[in-house]
């Protein structure tokens, strides 16, 4: 019996707390065999990112191309720049795959830009997802509108992100004010709402936390998990990551 | 209580059975949180290795400057070509890792060159290196003397190597003939000889055998392991993810 295969195009963090250190610790961690396609290499530290090197076009579409073939689920993260997102974009619609995650990492939690040109590039590639994970600002600018600031918005614009996708758009409300940390999940093509909550963490805006949940998320698909199971998996697993890296003192989320 | 940490210096393989995605994946079995400096981008799968593009010197050294701080160990794999191994020998020089493994990648396990200018500029970097793992190959490169054909040959290999680090030289021998696959380690600057032997594994020979055994060693110095013990449990650890990544029908080892 083999294994499921995801696969993460992303960015590399050399701290390991985020990019396609975290997808791949948390592939492993989920019992799913990790492949790479890089789109770009950072150095980076708690003090933020310090140089940034995209990857050519060629050689991140062909890495794509060859580390595509029998995955059963794909997660996509920093894709740097526009020429990047666009050819990204481009081999995804020639392969189609069946479980695309679209995490639109547009900035850093220290605040640096890790998609120059904003977030516009993304949309043409929410038509390929099975899911889209935006966290407040990064709905905001798919959207092009101010961030939710109330409950009601984030349903709302991930309503609207999900009718963009071919199902679902998860919207993590992580810095909305509340006893918990709620997400709401918009699924079947915008008519299904789940809200996913849990208890708050305190300090727990770790690094790598949007990485670590797509890349569950991912991995619960290549599984064959159904996508708001997968959702559910994957929201216990970064909070139980999260309980985790604080208490080995990494300032990171550590699956 | 925080977790050791361990730092890999290597190329990234899209296929995720050798390079960083190995080490990160040994680090994470191994109980160790892994931050990784690439140096090179490749798209690999089972045919061979498709493309291979080099990181810049400067981000290479940057990740790593940042990286290897607060790091237990640092392991260091493909460099890709002289430039970059310079740049890297120098970086480490001034860092004076205390638990510095080196993979000496010259070749692929298909063939292709993952070191452009051949093994000599590696030498300068031995100097630093708590211990070498070479396979028959890469001893024979680094010495500039044919492969050993018997393990008589092999343990003077080794020992010409040990006297050129500051402690030890793993040589595997997985491509010689016989029943056991076995590596023998010299230390203590070339005073001590330990065999490793392991039950030859049919069909073993699998890509990232050799990041998979590295790395491994890493992980166990890194958490206070000594040298001798932590190579006889790098050497169990990879020989239980051969047989894994076999069962698993991922023609790679699977950490």
């Amino acid at each position: 019996m083999t294994r499921p295969i995801a696969l993460t195009i992303a960015g590399s963090d050399s701290s390991g707390g985020a990019g396609v250190a975290a997808d791949l610790k948390t592939f492993a961690a989920l019992g799913v065999w990790g492949r790479l396609a890089i789109t770009a290499v950072t150095a980076q530290d708690s003090a933020g990112v310090h140089a940034v090197e995209p990857v050519s076009v060629g050689v991140v579409v062909r890495q794509i191309e060859v580390a595509a073939a029998g995955a059963s689920a794909l997660k996509v993260g920093m894709l740097a720049n526009a020429m990047i997102a666009r050819s990204v974009g481009d081999a995804l619609g020639r392969i189609q795959p069946r479980n695309l995650v679209v995490d639109p990492v547009v900035r850093s939690s220290s605040g640096a830009i890790l998609l120059e040109g904003g977030a516009d590039v993304l949309l043409p590639m929410l038509g390929l997802a099975a899911v889209v994970t935006p966290n407040l600002a990064e709905a905001a600018a798919l959207l092009g509108v101010a961030p939710a600031a109330t409950r009601d918005e984030m349903a709302e614009q991930a309503t609207a992100l999900a009718r963009r996708t071919q199902g679902a758009a998860l919207v993590t409300g992580g810095h909305l004010d509340g006893d918990t940390a709620a997400d709401v999940l918009v699924s079947d093509g915008g008519d299904r709402v789940t809200w996913l909550e849990a208890p708050r963490i305190e300090g727990g805006d770790l690094h790598g936390t949007g990485c670590v949940l797509s890349a569950a998320i991912a991995a619960e698909l290549a599984k064959g998990v159904g996508l708001v199971a997968a959702c559910r998996h994957a929201k216990s697993f970064t909070s139980a990551a999260i309980e985790r890296g604080m208490a080995a003192g990494l300032g990171s989320v550590s699956p």
